[in-house]
């Protein structure tokens, strides 16, 4: 099986594979040191040349910008208590959270990928008998990206990742970076259904003004707190009901009032 | 017990006290719907006013915007199977992860709260008999502001909340909202120190593109990714050996190759 996969560079990554041969790579079940590809010799499992942002790299620096999960598959022959005993074994699906170049173990240049596997999975290591649950979630550690979903990543591309308020998009080493903020906002007690006409294509300071309800969309699309309307591409219109939902229950936050006196 | 304190709306509240008495309020352990305060009939338990985005309010916005945890207690009078059967019981640090304002039950203006039980704590009322562990999260939902700490809070206060990039700061009914990032990432395997000399106050675009290595700052503290320079205030500098690390490990990330052919 192939380490990355597909590895095009033009797209994210749907899965990997974990079978050993990367000295640089660390695995604590729920969370994995992933070492990029390239530049490795895999029956001497070392690496013998510096790695580049490319190919197999470059579509996992997409699943971070972008927040898309990747597919993680143990071979037995991975140096891990969690692997398998025998043959490969599906463990779910993996956030990227953070990339950096680093200097491997042997000196030259290797890109490195934290995973975390994603929450509500059952973890299959922790039914194999002489397998420790896992590793305690390292704390303090908080990433920036906002998690995506298959109908956000659509929104987004659809307006190119410019933000529907001020048309700016951020550029990464993995592409284009924006966020799907739903408008009705998902999760009882607000139960805002996820579908396109919930969600604007956000550059993450709007989304937090939209959040907190310091900028609220009109029924005319005009935006009040920042100038101008919103940006609408063909495809894609958010929905009157869910626009007034947000203005009705986020809209009397946009100006604090005086504070009073005890 | 006082229900929010301290509730002069000029600090982000310490504590809040759930004793019942508030008709919209929603238990789920982990989860609460906290229904703020004023306009009640604590006798009768119902609304018989309109609510103000004032005093304790104000104070809880301001939690939500700092991201400042506040401590929940329970008191025994609570109409909920997590409250204590006697007296009052301290339930731990809670995040205020959403507020708007609703029509309560009784047809009057309340705010809501949603505050989540931070993680790492040790649930009270799951030792308790006859009482269930707590409910399930709500998957989907995501807020998109970012957790504080007392140190990255005493930088953004440094800093008026203004971004050490552009310089910009954003305004909130919970007052000014900036991020606390930390330069050399904290935990393994980066292992960078919580302290302010490892922290920048930036606004969430230019957060993002320094997570993701789209902008580094140079040792003169000349951004590269962004024009100008680092902005600085009396007591707070950034430290070399943060922003070295930094450099080395995201800043090839800064610009994507040509996409090579298989």
């Amino acid at each position: 099986m192939a380490g990355i996969s597909p590895r095009t560079g033009r797209e994210p990554a749907v899965s990997i594979v974990m079978s050993g041969g990367y000295e640089d790579d660390r695995d604590d079940g729920d969370e994995v040191l992933y070492t990029g590809e390239g530049g490795n010799d895999a029956s001497a499992r070392r690496q013998i040349a510096d790695q580049t942002l490319t190919k197999g790299n470059l579509a996992l620096a997409r699943n971070l910008t972008l927040g898309t999960p990747v597919r993680v598959f143990r071979g037995h022959r991975l140096d891990s208590k969690y692997a398998p005993p025998v043959g490969y074994r599906y463990d779910g699906l993996y956030r990227v959270e953070d990339m950096w170049a680093a200097s491997g173990i042997a000196g030259f240049r290797i890109y490195r990928f934290r995973l975390r596997r994603s929450e509500g999975q059952a973890a299959p290591w922790t039914v194999q008998p002489g397998v420790l649950g896992p590793a305690p979630r390292t704390a303090g550690w908080v990433q920036r990206v906002v998690r995506d979903s298959a109908l956000s990543r659509r929104v987004k591309e659809l307006h190119g990742f410019r933000c529907q308020v001020c048309g700016i998009t951020i550029e990464t080493a993995g592409g284009f970076y924006a966020e799907g903020a739903h408008i009705r906002p998902l999760g009882s007690p607000h139960d805002g259904p996820d579908v396109e006409e919930n969600i604007l294509c956000l550059c993450p300071n709007h989304h937090v003004m939209f959040d907190l309800g310091s900028l609220t969309v009109g029924d005319d699309l005009g935006i009040v707190g920042a100038p101008g309307k919103l940006r609408l591409v063909d495809g894609h219109l958010p929905g009157q009901d869910f626009l007034r939902y947000h203005r009705e229950h986020y809209a009397e936050l946009r100006r604090p009032p005086a504070q009073s006196e005890e």
